[in-house]
């Protein structure tokens, strides 16, 4: 949920190669503006091969959403873990730094796209990363609780209330004039954090 | 936020008609589906009213949301006061209950629309609607911090908390499938309520 653009490695393939086109059009344009031909300014190959893949916006943005939260669970595991404390908190930050003054265009046009879940495909894709982002979270609350980090508690429930608040934040910035409530949230959040989990704030939100 | 349609007292005029038979329309069809003709089947008068007063769906939308605003906004003063306990309950159980098995077409259309803030006037008015909810959620936290029913506490904190995630329910509940996420979000959210306000949670949830 990181402010700035995802850096990709390499893609594998020219399917990859669409999907990573895709996203770096999706945070330029939002949906409603996304075109094919939009698509192809991010491509180095001709635009008539997304063509050849795809025969419509809805699922090549789909299969980009999958792409990113795959890429999302591949960074998950592997490389050095981080001490539960420092995991949560840099969750919670991350998420309010992303939606801070300006929320980032790609954070809006997820809010919006998130919305379509109301009538089609996208709602099963975003029960799944909510999922994810679920299970993620339950991870680290049980893993401090286990080595003492944190005060015993719930981690499903803890989990819980951390993601619909944190997805709630989100959708807030991005559907109204919201930064002093949400600073409050934050705050009010890490109280939370710290009377439940004996999570204290350490830092001052950055600018 | 309850589960049913509103009783509307007599309509005062034509428009105040044309803005109930929208309400009645949208929480019937949603908006994408809204359209003139459908307004007039939930209408006394001849249709052709309706479009000398509008021209446009999103105006008329508009209008309709600022009404059930100020309807809301009537129905917090004026009748007896509620202990601060028992308002704050009522107002978590209620936005639970409207989303708890199938969300009333109503809220979901309300998150809907909500999403076109991020394009146009309709930012304004969920800008205006938080913060009518918020300083709501102010009144009774502070009015149970003076009179010794809550622990002390920041009222603007706990109410910018406290509407985050309850935002954050309704989004996550009409875009995915979350009832347990939501059931365990309320849970959580009433064992943070005890122990920054305590507030006991005291009924089970009704079904």
């Amino acid at each position: 949920m990181g402010r700035d653009l995802i850096e990709f490695e390499e893609p594998a393939d020219t399917k990859e190669e669409i999907l990573v086109a895709t996203y770096e059009a999706l945070a330029k344009h939002g949906y409603a503006e996304l075109t094919i031909a939009k698509i192809g300014d991010e491509f180095e190959k001709a635009p008539s091969v997304i063509y050849h893949h795809y025969d419509d916006k809805e699922a090549l943005v789909l299969d980009c959403l999958e792409f990113l939260l795959e890429r999302f669970e591949a960074s998950l595991t592997g490389g050095p873990e981080e001490a539960p404390d420092v995991a949560l908190r840099r969750f919670v930050d991350e998420t309010f730094e992303a939606i801070t003054d300006e929320p980032a265009r790609l954070v809006t046009t997820l809010v919006e796209l998130r919305v379509r879940a109301t009538h089609d495909d996208f709602h099963e894709h975003f029960t799944r990363s909510d999922r994810l982002f679920h299970d993620h979270l339950v991870a680290i609350v049980r893993r401090g609780v286990d080595d003492g980090t944190f005060a015993d508690c719930d981690p499903d429930r803890v989990a819980a209330l951390l993601l619909t608040t944190l997805t709630g934040a989100l959708y807030r910035a991005t559907t109204s004039d919201a930064e002093a409530a949400l600073e409050a949230t934050r705050t009010e959040l890490y109280a939370y954090l710290e009377a439940r989990l004996e999570l204290a704030r350490d830092s001052e939100p950055s600018a």
